[in-house]
């Protein structure tokens, strides 16, 4: 085990607290703010990131992880990466039972650390993984199967930044109340009482990550519980451990160097045919429940792990509707990336398009519903062709349900633009599709209502924009969906656009031509999802994602000394 | 139906938004703050105000209530008060599938009308009940049971701060985030978006109040519902009507007078014979329910009313540990008043209290347990006699459960102060009983763990005070608590009993020898439970209180015209 530099934590309060103040002022005024750079060759990075990022990775796959936490003795094997590698790395066995009361037993003296401290030493640990973000993208890239650049952008600096968001918010949340107050009743003899009030942590965590995001979704709850005081438990899906066994390795160096138990948050590795997140999530001592992934799943936890608060991000089925456009191309590019980036693999990457059936008017003036599909396809053919740099976008399916997915959907309509295999040039073993698009009739709902993960749109043809948003109305209230996007002329149609967002709880983004896509948020700035809707019942970061991690508990006395602890 | 004066609307947020935000700045300082005077011949409240609020109560008989909801054209009878009055207003039957759809109707308007706005309508909700103070507590008096003071502060000041308390939380909560926010990101060419952040609120809420605090407990529930935008449905005891028909008759006259449907506050009068509760809180459209009352009803609203977020404020047991005491003789007078206060029906009067077999070190010397019991009964005796001064703490007891209950408690252990019977000077119809005080052993678990509401407490002989703590963790675990009270001499007793406190979530009061009793909090200063032990889920009023009640929703665009509604 790598001997651990004791850190200086006042020093490190001093050098971190002023950044989470800044950032909690970033996020109430939702403007850009972000700490760790996006740009995979910024010289935060160091030289040459990519190779040195490539040798940090290769010599974790010799040296293995340095964990400190309760163990069976077995190990669970490293992953099998979707561009071939077989990873190097193996996982302790874990019993949960060993693990609950590891963490249980941490929570006094982080607690008793206070929100300062929890909020420096969650930084570092950013930082430190920040320090690391090549070496952390390729774990990402190499489980997940998402093409280079953007494993390294959503799984490190995007990531880190969610869970700075989420730190500077507990550390909002947590300070807001004095902490001591002096409270005089008036009167002939006044009354007077000390009070303190201490932030008591709700007890362990579970983090429960997504295969398709290990990070990216999992950041926010681990520091958002960390920094409120909660020991973690983070149990990764079972096709992407890496990533948070990193997270969890840095974490446990950061705690022990500062010297407070590495048993506040630890790895809960599985093996796929051996589930313990169900044991992990019911848990008297479990208060806290993180979790990302399917609607079947997700609906569990919320009816079983009933002592728990539980945050979950399920299924959803995001909508497009299209009513018109100034600029038809930049329309039809932004939605063939959006289709196309990760294979579709994002709970935010849009489903239904809603097109009327007698067309729309557009810069270019008036297209058929059958030229909208062909333009389409046109800019997907333009986009991923030719496969070195389709893969780029594309980069890889892991989970080979996805495929037949699309072999099924074929037959559900009329196929507007086929999927197809590319050639990875680089890794011969990946599984690279283009995305399918079939056109279908709004009265086609089976088609369309149920989340098909994966590289698969429909475009639904309907009576017009006013259909097409009671379609929406319907499919959000009944599915959910994390992303709305609209195309339009037209003001009235977005303020139609706006009220129907607010009814059914769903964000909105209107023309997006650019460089924005409607798959992406960014920390700081866009809340992804509001909750307000079944695909999710948590906004990543808000006041409501903190506020239920903690309780503020009151000692009061007439005199002074109240035995503060 | 009386005419509605138009309200000023600009004028009204000009006035009170001020006052919000300074209500909100002094309950995150904690220190004291208050709107509504406590003291009944306050200069607020007029000239002779006893006299004229006996004139408006008497007048409110008469006239009856002035709402406009939809009714099945039946109506209820009205209470009998536990004085004896027959109370003469009735109350309209309701149908609740009306109610929620005219609930639910009402929502786009108030959602539109902003944080600013909603929050001025509360305020002038609160201040015309405050203007009717007298006239309130009177209601709460005379169906409640409690005595005629306490119901008048507890009633009206002391609910109206809360609700006051609990607007100015919904307002922060809401206007913490920008409404509106340019993010530029940084690059050779900026991207640049413009966003706008719009509160939406979750949808209709219940507010299910209970028999013995009918506008203490409701008002923060109904208040912050209103702030942020949910239309409420309150839904009284059917032993206290009036006073919450009062608010929700203020709440729509002020709706009305600004131009909002009055259905965004409705009366669903319940009949004894026919509960409607289960039927609103598990209907879809409702999104929040607020509840105080019984474990069980709280237990299945929690399990049942899944599409809501629901608050509950249920049973618990609540301890005092004796260790000792610097001033004995303040020490058992405080004690009395607590078990006394409204013949103990509140959620926050201690039931057991546990003091070291072997005896207590106080001011006055040695004390041993049994000396402990006979200076309660004493001190009891003191407070309770004449009869003319014990009805004034007492009050009176509305159901008769309670009086059995007393009866059962006898034979539990050995009676160190028995409950008698005072005759009530001017209601010889009104059930007074002075507390019962039992003495057990710490090992009769069965006697003082489970919450046996009204006058009856108990003194448990413990082997020592960590004994008594040790007592007081399971209890609290187990059962719940909202208040807990420590009595020593020495530093380190108080550290550990803070170290339990966090640990079991329950806040604590130490050393209370004067006019502050446990069973007692102040808005804005004392938070009302912590929502982190079985005795309720929330905390009277926090930012956890308010922040599930809304979601944020956003609209962006590279333009500037978002189609805001």
């Amino acid at each position: 085990m790598p001997t651990t530099t004791p850190i200086d934590v006042d020093e490190l309060v001093a050098r971190h607290v002023p950044d989470v103040i800044a950032a909690a002022e970033a996020a109430y005024a939702r403007t850009f703010h972000s700490r760790y750079p996006e740009r995979p060759t910024d010289p935060a990075y160091g030289e040459e990131p990519f190779e040195s990022g490539q040798v940090a990775f290769d010599a974790l796959q010799q040296r293995g992880l340095d964990l400190d936490q309760p163990s069976t003795g077995g190990s669970i094997a490293g992953e099998v990466s979707p561009y071939g590698l077989r990873l190097g790395v193996t996982y302790p066995s874990v019993d949960p039972e060993a693990l609950i009361a590891a963490a249980a037993d941490a929570l006094p003296p982080w607690r008793a650390a206070g929100p300062d401290v929890r909020a420096a030493l969650c930084v570092e640990m950013l930082d430190r993984l920040g320090a690391r973000a090549h070496e952390l993208g390729l774990a990402v890239h190499h489980t997940s199967g998402q093409p280079r650049v953007m494993a390294f952008q959503a799984g490190a600096p995007h990531a880190l930044d969610r869970g700075f968001e989420a730190v500077a918010y507990a550390h909002a949340a947590q300070t807001r109340h004095a902490s001591v107050a002096r409270w005089e009743k008036p009167g002939k003899q006044p009354t007077v009482m000390h009070k303190t009030f201490h932030v008591a942590p709700r007890g362990v965590e579970v983090t429960i990550g997504c295969r398709t995001f290990p990070t990216w979704n999992a950041m926010p709850g681990i520091m958002a519980s960390l920094a409120t005081g909660n020991p973690v438990i983070v149990k990764p899906h079972p096709a992407t451990i890496l990533p948070l066994a990193m997270v969890v390795e840095v974490a446990q160096q950061v705690l022990a160097s500062a010297g407070f138990s590495r048993h506040l948050a630890m790895l809960a590795a599985e093996s796929p045919d051996e589930p313990i997140a169900k044991r992990f999530a019911t848990d008297p001592r479990v208060k806290l429940v993180d979790f990302t992934g399917s609607t079947t799943f997700g609906e569990w936890l919320e009816d079983n792990a009933r002592q728990a608060r539980v945050f979950t991000e399920k299924a959803g089925v995001n909508s497009i509707v299209i009513d018109g456009t100034d600029d038809a191309a930049g329309m039809f590019a932004n939605l063939a990336f959006s289709f196309s980036l990760y294979s579709g693999q994002m709970c935010t990457t849009p489903q239904a398009v809603f097109v009327p059936r007698d067309g729309i008017d557009t810069d270019e003036g008036h297209l058929t519903f059958e030229q909208v599909g062909e333009r389409v396809a046109a800019a997907l053919d333009d986009l991923l062709e030719p496969a070195k740099k389709g893969v780029q976008i594309l980069g890889a399916i892991g989970d080979p349900a996805i495929v037949e997915r699309i072999e099924q959907a074929r037959s559900l309509g009329t196929v507007v633009a086929d999927s197809h295999t590319l050639d990875h040039p680089e890794a011969p073993e990946a599984v690279v599709r283009t995305p399918l698009v079939v056109a279908v009739n709004e009265g086609d709902v089976d088609a369309y209502d149920s989340e098909r993960f994966g590289p698969i749109a429909f475009l639904v043809a309907t009576e017009g924009t006013d259909a097409s948003f009671e379609r929406v109305r319907d499919l959000v209230r009944r599915r959910g969906a994390i992303t709305f996007g609209v195309h339009t002329r037209e003001d009235k149609v977005r303020a139609q656009a706006t009220d129907l967002a607010l009814d059914v709880g769903v964000s909105v983004s209107f023309d997006l031509t650019q460089g924005v896509y409607v798959n992406q948020t960014s920390a700081f700035s866009d809340f992804h999802a509001t909750g307000a809707n079944p695909a999710a019942n948590a906004s990543l970061v808000d006041d409501a994602f903190v506020a239920g991690r903690f309780h503020l508990v009151e000692t009061r006395s007439h005199t002074a000394r109240t035995g503060a602890s």
